[in-house]
């Protein structure tokens, strides 16, 4: 393999500059992964110093070309480009706008805190820690997953907001750089067909075919023929077989930014480690540091001077400053100009675009927030849906779709003009997903990181096939909006392989994510309220597929007590309670009816609605002890789930009414009774307890 | 679409049956999916009667053919041809092996109750409700990855057992259909690649390309070329252009039935809920009844009885058992005659096949356990490794390996004749399962269904990659052992993405699965113990990539007491303790420096080591009182894992110390530090709650 194709003497330069600093950084932190670095450090610097469509000094700029490192190991690789192009760190300004500061995102000091507390050199690249990470990258496939749903929101706000004179003003590009692992992960097979299907033109990965994996050679668990693969998956497969010819990265890149109706595949022949004498082309190379002395070998090789650390040429800087940054500047002003023009045009388009990247809400749009009467009976699916349409219509760039489930999860947004989003029409709000719950999601992270508020469906217990997705919506506090329905037993017949029983403990796990089980359909208009004004954290709304009664708000006390994670629903008399009933979702019902007997004959009893542990563990003490008071020991919590975490809820005399193990196949309401969720049981227990005080 | 092609009148008669019986369950139940069984019938019936190696008197004869419903949502077609093939229900007997009786396993009474309660026909089929169904399926995926370990186990007994003059006894085949879900999910491909990466010719996927989906037509979300997509992954495919076309369908089988380098797709062209005038090629037939007069005017075209339900013609019978009846009977009598033979000449051979097929242990397996010293200093990832060889030698059926990370899970058995499986060698131990934990898990599944006992490593955080699988094993009650590594923040520098947090809480909620996370090497030896002893449950265990000392057993319980979950390590006199603190994994050791101190200092401590709540909570409460007595309210636990559940253990005094949210990179005594995760924070913690009482 050649090291001399079409290099000139500067970019040499600037590319082993890449290299040594990613040499240099893992070797000082004794821990990383510098085989990929030094292997991809060609393509990724003519990729922003020729291609990308970026500006150093505003890496805000919202129309900027989208670089996304899926293999996120090859954390320095990012760093030492970010480094050597001079982004600047952004800061985020009292009014929720973001602007370029003069200091550099990332400095040579943080360099050499690679890994280290504190340091915006993360193991893995960590969106919000520094400008120009553009996402959070590290688990395999989220990376290529989320340049998906870049891709998309690229389009949409393209087809959205141009306009005659302006087609091309929104338009932007996304470029990922992908391993064996993004490759070989469901969620990059899922993400690369529903890219090919979408017609994703602006979208293109750079595959880093180095045939090395951490087990030894690729071939141990990987034979396909990936070019043959993708062109099945609707994708352009360019190939260049040396990753260390400009020339023919170059010609690549070129027929890549001029597509325009399908994603490109670029498979790039390249060796880990380049360079390396020892460790070149060697899975040694992959997650540990070279070494001293192979750092030093490796130095000769590049006749890089072998004692100096941390090198970064003023020739190399200068050149990419000359080129990245003078064509980013540029083109960004030029940008302006445009724009300027654009908005004395077109100055609602041009409002409503600023208020979409700056996760703005319209100042009314709550209005829209539909209120329910005992009337309707619906299941909490069903009175989403009519929420979501309903607020739709306020929030243009609420966007979404399901898991091939819409029909069944509600989601569709049916109001005129709504469309939806295809490879033949761009501006619409409806995407079909596809049986790809993971790509889905992952997907959605993508589309929330460029300024859309995407919501995405499946059935509750099919939470778990896009897990992984849905935490890092949590870590990068992206507010995706999970509508996750058929939330219990209480789906019937599909039985246990559809039947959530630990999807709540799981979801009510992750740190970051609120889980919102609303009981009827104005608790789920509150839970609306409650998702779409946080814009720094998701959403999981779990909803029935059976229908259910709207509580009389007259008798009971307003939803909105949603807000503050669980209410006090009703009490008899206002003495201290003998016994308190809490309820979520469904199972809420059960518990009023209990209430009611309990009260006829004459305990003072307490009903709490408990929606959400998050928002509840957010109050304050006394509001907390006011819902539960501590003196209060007769506790009874009801949910068609598991008990794992209520114990923090029920304290050591409280009991718990839910499920031990998994459901089974039957209509629901046998289903209920079988596993003893019913009004029966709640009463007894509570007059159990009673008595035992 | 032609309805005559190759059909004979009893054919048609047979296929007519399943037909009918799907609608009119799907009917009485006013619940479930008829468009598929319909759809699909004449591709089940000939594969089954014509080609699949099974002898339904003998349903759990070891090397029968495998038939996998990937689309488990079709379940009436598998009951129906179930029922229509007379499949005899089997039990177990005292001494652990099946037996087949005369009953059916499918009786007419029980398709009449389909998705009723206690009916072994299901909304989806559900492993071990009766015999026939190979696997639990519905989550789309999962079939076609069970299918692909079902395979590999094919291969590996046959290449075990196999003798000279005996070579294909233990050889069978294993068909799974799918449907357009199964194609899409992430699982599925990677089970793909895998399958064409093993050239595993034993299998066949027949891929039911109806071209509708639940939001509508499934151009709507794929468009893949999937022949050249499989191709592209190594599979051999074919098409059928017309799925009522038997003489086609039969060309395709034969060529599967003889492919042996390489997986065959057969791309089955069809129509859902062919027939029905109304309905038919329609989403709406998916997932809900056709209607009581939709299901009479389909009979009408299919001229059938209109007001006969579930009829079973005696013709339709009587010909299914006088081809797949006979055939299958024969094949397994002759078969029955070799392996007589093969007894009598390798009986060492044979007693292992039969002690595999029946998840017996060799009985002195355990004499290999390992016991280590405090000398040892080793991560628990590293003794784990040396237990899975020394035990690995004992139990040649222990078969696994990990998503590429087999030398940082220490996974890899490396004693002498361990050996790969791999394209070119069948009978090796040493899977390597590629960067797709998913397909590992869901190919696990199969494994063990099969008689394996497989295990499957990777980091612990990637676990929520293979939640649905590991969600199934327990379900099906499969002991697939999951060696889950790099256990919390203890990894260090890989940061946020890589360090579990909230995945101990997740585990735990999967009802079924046992967790344990072992503290030193001793305990990890008992994990092990504890883990290979249970046959009816999947065992999740949690391991450390740092370091940890071994405890002096002179001085600690011994560490047999992990089978009870939790158990006394040490405590400071016999009168009640002034505080327990409860530790797991490699926060025991803080916890036991801070005992220490706690003692020194005159306090009665007790030490709490707490590697499974599952097996705590098997316990029964008189154990349980003795280890956290209810008087003694001042505890501590100890767990660099989230808060959720640990409120059982510590009623409302005590006090957890473990992580809020998610980690950071740095080296990872900086990280205990910035935590709070310290012996001087336990210290202090104690003391503060001893003052208090």
């Amino acid at each position: 393999m050649t090291d001399t194709t079409g290099i000139a003497d500067v970019d040499r330069l600037a590319i082993d500059t890449i290299r040594t600093l990613a040499m240099d950084a893992v070797q000082q932190a004794n821990s990383g992964h510098p085989g990929t670095p030094m292997a991809l450090a060609p393509v990724t610097y003519v990729l922003w110093n020729e291609f990308l469509k970026y500006d150093p000094t505003r890496p805000q700029w919202p129309v900027r070309d989208r670089f996304v490192l899926s293999c996120g190991h090859a954390s320095m690789l990012l760093y030492a480009m970010l480094h050597l192009a001079g982004v600047r760190k952004t800061k985020r300004q009292p009014n929720g706008t973001i602007v370029a500061t003069d200091e550099w995102a990332i400095g040579g000091e943080d360099l050499r805190n690679f890994r280290q507390f504190g340091s915006p050199c993360a193991g893995h690249p960590e969106y919000g820690y520094a400008a120009g990470i553009e996402t959070t990258t590290g688990p395999l496939g989220q990376g290529i997953g989320n340049s998906v749903g870049m891709a998309i929101a690229a389009q949409w706000f393209a087809a959205r907001y141009g306009r005659p004179g302006f087609e091309d003003l929104f338009a932007s590009r996304v470029y990922a750089l992908c391993s064996d692992g993004d490759i070989m992960e469901g969620v990059g097979c899922e993400a690369a067909s529903l890219a090919g299907h979408l017609k994703l033109g602006n979208l293109c990965w750079i595959y880093d075919d180095n045939r090395i994996t951490i087990e030894g050679k690729t071939e141990l668990a990987f034979s396909e023929d990936v070019a043959r693969r993708f062109q099945g998956q609707g994708w352009h497969v360019l190939s260049v077989e040396d990753a260390n010819d400009l020339t023919a990265i170059r010609q690549a890149l070129t027929q890549a930014s001029g597509q325009q109706s399908q994603p490109t595949l670029i498979v790039l022949r390249s060796v880990i480690a380049w360079g390396s004498p020892g460790k070149a082309n060697t899975h040694g190379a992959h997650g540990s540091p070279l070494g001293e002395d192979e750092v030093r070998r490796t130095k000769q090789v590049y006749g890089w001077p072998e004692d100096e650390h941390f090198r970064v040429p003023e020739d190399a800087r200068r050149h990419v400053a000359e080129t990245l940054g003078a064509r980013g500047k540029s083109a960004r002003q030029a940008w302006d100009v445009r724009y300027s023009q654009y908005q004395q045009k077109f100055p609602d388009a041009a409002a409503e675009f600023q208020s979409a990247i700056h996760h703005q809400l319209p100042a009314d749009w709550e209005t829209a927030i539909p209120t329910f009467t005992t009337k309707d009976h619906l299941a909490t699916r069903v009175s989403s849906g009519k929420v979501l349409n309903a607020i739709g219509k306020r929030l243009p760039w609420l966007v979404g779709g399901a898991a091939d489930l819409a029909p069944s999860t509600k989601t569709l947004l049916e109001f005129e003009g709504a469309g939806q989003f295809s490879a033949a029409q761009r501006g619409g709000r409806n995407l079909h997903f596809g049986i790809r719950e993971h790509a889905m999601a992952s997907a959605a992270n993508g589309m929330s990181l460029s300024g859309l508020r995407p919501y995405v469906a499946t059935f509750f217990v099919f939470s778990d096939y896009l897990r992984p997705a849905l935490r890092l919506s949590a870590l990068m506090h992206q507010p995706v909006l999970y509508i996750l329905t058929h939330d219990s037993i209480g789906l019937g017949e599909d039985g246990p392989t559809h039947q959530p029983v630990e999807q709540l403990a799981a979801c009510r796990a992750i740190p970051g994510l609120v889980v919102l089980r609303p009981a009827d359909a104005n608790e789920v208009a509150e839970s609306y309220r409650v998702a779409i004004q946080g814009s720094d954290r998701p959403v999981a709304l779990v909803l029935t597929r059976q229908d259910v009664p709207t509580f009389c708000r007259q008798r009971f006390a307003p939803a909105t007590g949603l807000a503050r994670g669980a209410y006090v629903m009703a009490e008899a008399g206002n003495d201290v309670p003998q016994v308190i009933l809490i309820g979520t979702g469904s199972e809420l019902h059960l518990c009023a009816e209990a209430y009611d007997r309990l009260v006829a004959a004459g305990i003072r009893a307490r009903l709490v609605s408990m929606p959400s542990w998050e928002l509840f563990e957010q109050q304050d003490v006394a509001y907390r002890e006011s819902v539960l008071p501590s003196r209060v020991t007769a506790r009874i919590a009801v949910e068609a789930g598991i008990r794992q975490g209520w114990d923090r809820y029920l304290g050591p005399r409280g009991r718990f009414l839910g499920m031990e193990g998994f459901g089974l196949s039957a209509p629901y309401e046998e289903l209920y009774a079988h596993f003893g969720l019913t009004v029966d049981q709640i009463h007894a227990t509570a007059l159990d307890l009673v008595a035992d005080s």
